[in-house]
């Protein structure tokens, strides 16, 4: 690959230097997609998976691009999560292809012989290797795919690839989700510019669905397979790992990041400013999108932030922080506008972490509600107030360590009861 | 004491041998609670820490009795819990007093001290040690006991103490349950009668309470404490170790069994066919009640048992059926009478239990909802009549083992997040 050719690493020196005068070294692209980066060109079409609307999705590179995907860790694995598990060990990819209304889940030997299919069908197209081509499927489950309506939909979409196509391949890509969820983030590497796009799937987890997320991510930097790797989780790890609704993991879970080099900046290596420069844009990118995400859950009507601090330990922090996130009568207790603290010490004692009653603190959005394990008056109102915002930042302090960790998490209520038993 | 006269072991063997000719060894004493056993007395009144209704219970032995209590595995207990688990450790008890409307729980050392004041007084009416004396509470969170109040109650409630109080004590201990949770079963051994009885506390998580389940078991058995502590444990791990709504463990859960020996049997051992059938009958009892608090609780329409066979080991099976029993997106879809075998394979697969897809088997109420990972197609109609009964019966055989777990839970509801949310 041509990529490797660039100016030299000093010469990213400076943006960094830049941000720490404050000034942010990185900007949004107005209506910037997985196509706002050079080289990548993407199509949505209607096939007839769905009833009505795009259902299927194509992401190509004109490059051989570097991959790095990261799968769901349920056991329970679908076909197309199988097959690109395989087809990403290679590490270069040249297309994703994208279809939405089945999920292509809990088919067996057949649905693995459908995702091939689509992987061979797409590679012969785009003249490359079927090892080239990565497959998502996201909607009902226990179906088979009906190939032919695929086969016809990706040679549509393969017609209509563009690089104005990023929109159609976000529309193409939703199931109950009520909007497409974009992001697009420039900034400069030394004289070379780097974009990353976005393009990401997940929403209500209408019955027989589950709710999939799915994300792909767009980047014209030219990066070490290590480096991207690393980039990549600890993006993830900041971002889509930390997101909570039901503590339910979907078969079909996939998240891929596709780097084609064509800023032709000098490769990013594991260390280095333009690294980390690159590391944190890609974080922010998948924050937004994840975000995004938990706003879009059907029939809730709060986002909460979890944060717990002073634990023993990461691993205690983040066991505290899921069980509160994971409560049914927390989140309960929020949707009613009840602060439900004693709840949230239940959820706390029972989660593994260390926990000393009398010394727990427990802020909503700044305000203390508990004080070392005993409860401090608060007006009524005031809490009704605070529980009614849209946006709750719960933090709990429980002052036997200094490890933190943080998570988004979402409100229950009735409706969501509703819309989830709904067929 | 003197319950260690009496007849010798061999005459304890009939029963059981009757037993296995299909007689059922034991007889429900209808009507019958924590009085029916020779020599327990209870009370109880009401003296004004819940608005309206009885709301302190007081159940004693003429004798000492031996004792085995369970408490709440959560990190975070209420100051009733701390006490008791002190005063248990002696093994010896006269009495237990109860309250309902408030849990004295997040109270601080203020409420550590209500707490051994209920026992002095208590042991101060009955003359005896305060150690003698167990302590429960249940109710609202985050508030000092108004002590006056108890001690006036504990006062009249001693004044009435009778072997007819079973009931009225099994009243005063309701919080937001719709009924009294009352078993007495009756069975010989040789030549004497042994009488178990109990009640038990438990329903609704109405903010800001938490689903305390209390359970007091009474029996005239003379029984050593190693082998009264084992049956009461395999008890427990059998019946109210098997149940979960929620998931959620209140800081207040105890269950407390007293045997005072007047049954005047040759105390039973950890072994032999007499301990055998104590330990099948506390078992039977104690199964009885955590179904009637299943059946009490709010806003749900349906008992669900699981049942995980075929796992790889014990833990695996447990560990997959807890996962089921716990998924949001499995019990709404079953109060939608809808399958949702989907979900149940993803929480499978997400449970930490090993599962192979293409092994798996599902059945509801018997019959095959999926057969090796792959859906069946049963009419609609059929899967919704069986979804409308009140109860149902999950059964997985994931074919990696010989392991079995089972345990009982609900469906979820939006009533349920209704109630649960309200104050």
């Amino acid at each position: 690959m041509e990529v490797f050719r660039g100016k030299p690493m000093r010469e990213q020196g400076r943006r960094p230097v830049r941000d720490q005068a404050g000034e942010q070294p990185w900007e949004i692209v107005p209506g910037g997609g997985v196509t706002t980066p050079l080289g990548f060109h993407a199509a949505g079409v209607a096939c007839g998976i769905k009833r009505k609307g795009r259902d299927l999705a194509l992401v190509t590179s004109v490059v051989p691009a570097r991959v790095a995907a990261f799968f769901t860790t349920n056991e329970v694995k679908a076909a197309p999560v199988r097959v690109s598990m395989c087809h990403a060990r290679k590490g270069i990819a040249r297309a994703i292809v994208i279809n939405s209304g089945n999920a292509n889940a809990y088919t067996g030997v057949g649905g693995i012989r459908d995702a091939l299919e689509m992987a061979r069908f797409t590679a012969k197209l785009l003249r490359c290797r079927r090892s080239e081509v990565l497959v998502c499927s996201t909607g009902r489950i226990g179906r088979r795919l009906p190939m032919e309506k695929v086969c016809k939909g990706i040679c549509r979409a393969w017609g209509r690839l563009s690089p104005e196509g990023g929109k159609d391949a976000a529309l193409a890509i939703l199931t109950t989700d009520t909007r497409p969820k974009e992001v697009a983030l420039r900034f400069s590497l030394g004289p070379t510019e780097v974009v990353i796009g976005a393009m990401a799937k997940g929403s209500g987890i209408i019955h027989p669905r589950l709710a999939t997320t799915l994300c792909i991510v767009t980047t014209n930097v030219a990066i070490e397979p290590q480096a991207l790797y690393q980039c990549a989780w600890s993006g993830v790890a900041q971002s889509f790992n930390r997101i909570l609704v039901d503590g339910a993991t979907s078969t079909n879970d996939t998240l891929i990041v596709l780097a084609n080099g064509l800023a032709r900046n000098w490769p990013l290596g594991l260390r280095g400013e333009g690294t980390t420069l690159f590391q944190e844009a890609l974080r922010r990118v998948l924050r937004m999108l994840a975000r995004k995400i938990l706003e879009d859950e059907e029939g809730i009507t709060q986002v909460v932030e979890i944060v717990v601090r002073g634990a023993g330990s990461q691993r205690e922090a983040e066991l505290g922080a899921r069980a509160v996130a994971q409560s049914v009568l927390v989140k309960c207790a929020w949707h009613a506008r009840e602060p439900g603290w004693g709840r949230i010490m239940d959820a706390l004692g029972c989660s593994g972490a260390r926990v000393r009653e009398e010394l727990v603190d427990i802020f909503y959005n700044g305000v203390q509600m508990v004080r070392q394990g005993e409860p401090i008056l608060v007006a009524q109102s005031r809490v009704r107030k605070m529980l009614s915002l849209p946006h709750l930042t719960v933090a709990v302090d429980l002052h036997v360590g200094k490890e933190e960790y943080s998570l988004l998490t979402t409100d229950l209520t009735a409706e969501y009861v509703r819309r989830n038993g709904r067929e």
